[in-house]
């Protein structure tokens, strides 16, 4: 039969890299009737979201507004604006989504000079700084903030500093960060960002908050050739989100308003109380794994609060408990990637996720099924270190 | 205040060009809790979307699947995967959506050769013959299926025997056709086609799907040159998609839950019904529009049954009708794009919006509005028109 059964999902805590859970709030926003994409309530609601946006990302870029694709689609867009064949581009390498970056770049014609580090490391402002010097005219440095292949939190304020000095423009993929941690898009002097909606902003994924600077966007401008995307040229989706309301595409409605109740949330709650709750969670996991004798992989100083990257212990079966705390207690952690793949479990707390009760649920289901794989491993010293 | 009020959507009757109304049933499957874009459910879910995709389709292609992102990225996807620089590409140019078309192609490095005709008119297979002589070697012929900013609907099947004659591969639009009137991939051998899901599949924007035979997948596996988008390109995408499963991107998986429930909806009533039912109430608008004095003004034959191209009378204010339809009566209905901006209202009869009811709610408010214009309208000679 071609007709299949209605779609029952299942209530995940879901704790992999991302989608984090999401709020009651953001789920019946979502289920509102539609409006089109042109309707004036539509249009206060889109600028509703340009300034609430403005508001997590720290900037008064003008140009700040969710891209209609997921979080790639936001990378995709930094790219294809401001680079042009032949562009010199620096990338920093330590996980999958620079890996990635090199790749798109790659794909706009850029010539990329690949600044690398091991998976789990931080990319440093010597390393840039001697990238730099190596290109001789860099257009731009492309670093991920928060790697959520490996769990590390590369610093930006200096390579900032270090690319402005050389010319050339900053771009910062905050997927994971946004929302989790600071991220501080004027004050770092970052010229393009872009995140995702479904990590520490606990909205469904689907869309790509972005934001240009008044640099940026000059670049994109003056271009010598056409953006190679269509759907992503910034050139005209700035007169569907500016002020012209010129019709670009059918806008994903009930996406935005999903953002919309989420970005609400966010601000409710305030973003250095949201950065502290996602610190303190963090810590008291953190704490609890070190307390059965587990420890987190990336690099100490700079791990991420909202995503933890557990070394997998000897003789242990990494995808099987996956599958027994999805299959058995509706718990979802993420598998490592690339060299980290059967090494990590990725645990995510960010945005909704990061409570201390799930902590507590975790830490329960994750000693039960390491006991049954064999491991001894002390639950109530878990529980206790989270106090 | 950075904090927006939180967002109630009025309750729209939506006939526009899309989106359409959505089912109570649709709305609810994206309430649902969110689940991981790996999750076994997901990837159960992922397949059951494929075959109905199929299903509506009419097409047994395996890839078969939908695009995270609006019709115009389907669009995007389609060529990208199928077009390489210096290739030529012949576009049917009737509407903004071909002109779209030429657009994106060139992006793409295409040598395009336009085939125009008057907009509200169609695309004659004599146009496409004579085209396909000139160019030496053409790679790709494509064609809006139902132009949405004119509602003109392009018989397919003679432009497709004359196109594969010519060794060329024909891509096919049917954003608003899909759902509401017949579409036949496989009887037609139309190579690669996408859709939105927010027109006759009443489903909200935010997913494309699309189809390629094995034709056109191969034309993208042999590709000389990288596809240029890293996010559309169909050889990653295929991964994820088919059956090994590796991670790409995040899928949007609440929009997914919604096409799900869509689809559903659109196979209980069968294919054909719904053709019907969209035939009859185009069939008895128009009618309506005949006894009031107002006429469509595409193509005799070739009108749409799911957007009616209603001609603006002298001295009526086209802006005006359609804001005080919104503001009054909650009904959206469409302005022209193009040469036909100010000249026509594009009337949506949509998927879930194809109602007798609603072609009634929309002429009594609509003949309303038009007397307090001063065009003396016989709302009764209208209502009767429709029985």
């Amino acid at each position: 039969m071609q007709i299949a059964p209605a779609f029952k999902a299942p209530p995940r805590l879901l704790m992999g890299p991302g989608p984090s859970n999401t709020a009651a709030e953001v789920l019946s926003a979502m289920s509102q009737p539609v409006v089109g994409h042109l309707d004036p309530v539509f249009v206060k609601m889109m600028e509703e979201l340009k300034t609430m946006l403005r508001a997590v990302f720290l900037t008064s870029n003008e140009m700040t507004f969710p891209i209609s694709g997921t979080g790639s689609a936001g990378m995709e867009f930094c790219f294809v604006n401001l680079v042009e064949p032949g562009d010199e581009v620096i990338v920093g390498v330590n996980g999958v989504f620079g890996t990635r970056m090199v790749d798109v770049a790659e794909r706009c014609g850029a010539r990329v000079t690949k600044v690398e580090s091991g998976w789990g490391n931080i990319i440093t402002p010597q390393q840039i700084s001697e990238a730099l010097r190596q290109v001789s005219k860099p257009k731009l440095v492309a670093i991920v903030h928060a790697e959520t292949s490996t769990g590390a939190l590369t610093p930006v304020e200096e390579i900032s500093k270090l690319t402005h000095d050389a010319g050339a423009l900053l771009l910062l993929d905050t997927v994971t960060s946004l929302g989790g941690c600071p991220v501080r898009i004027d004050e770092w002097n970052v010229d393009a960002v872009y995140s995702g909606t479904q990590k520490c902003l606990s909205c469904p994924p689907g869309l790509a908050p972005v934001s240009l600077n008044a640099r940026a966007m000059e670049v994109a401008r003056r271009r010598r050739t056409t953006v190679q995307s269509w759907y992503l040229d910034v050139n005209l989706l700035a007169s569907y989100w500016g002020q012209e309301r010129v019709y670009h595409h059918t806008a994903p409605i009930s996406m935005n308003y999903a953002l919309h109740a989420a970005l609400r949330l966010v601000l409710e709650e305030g973003l250095e109380n949201r950065w502290r709750r996602h610190k303190q969670n963090h810590l008291a996991l953190k704490s609890a794994l070190g307390a059965i004798g587990l420890d987190i992989v990336s690099q100490e100083g700079h791990q991420l609060w909202q995503l933890n990257a557990v070394r997998v212990p000897q003789d242990v079966d990494e995808a099987g408990v996956r599958k027994r705390l999805l299959n058995d207690f509706n718990i979802e952690v993420g598998a490592g990637l690339g060299p980290l793949k059967g090494k990590i479990w990725r645990v995510g707390l960010m945005g909704e996720t990061s409570t201390r009760e799930n902590v507590r649920l975790f830490l329960s289901a994750f000693c039960q099924v390491l006991n049954e794989c064999g491991r001894k491993t002390d639950v109530k010293a878990a529980l206790a270190a989270v106090e």
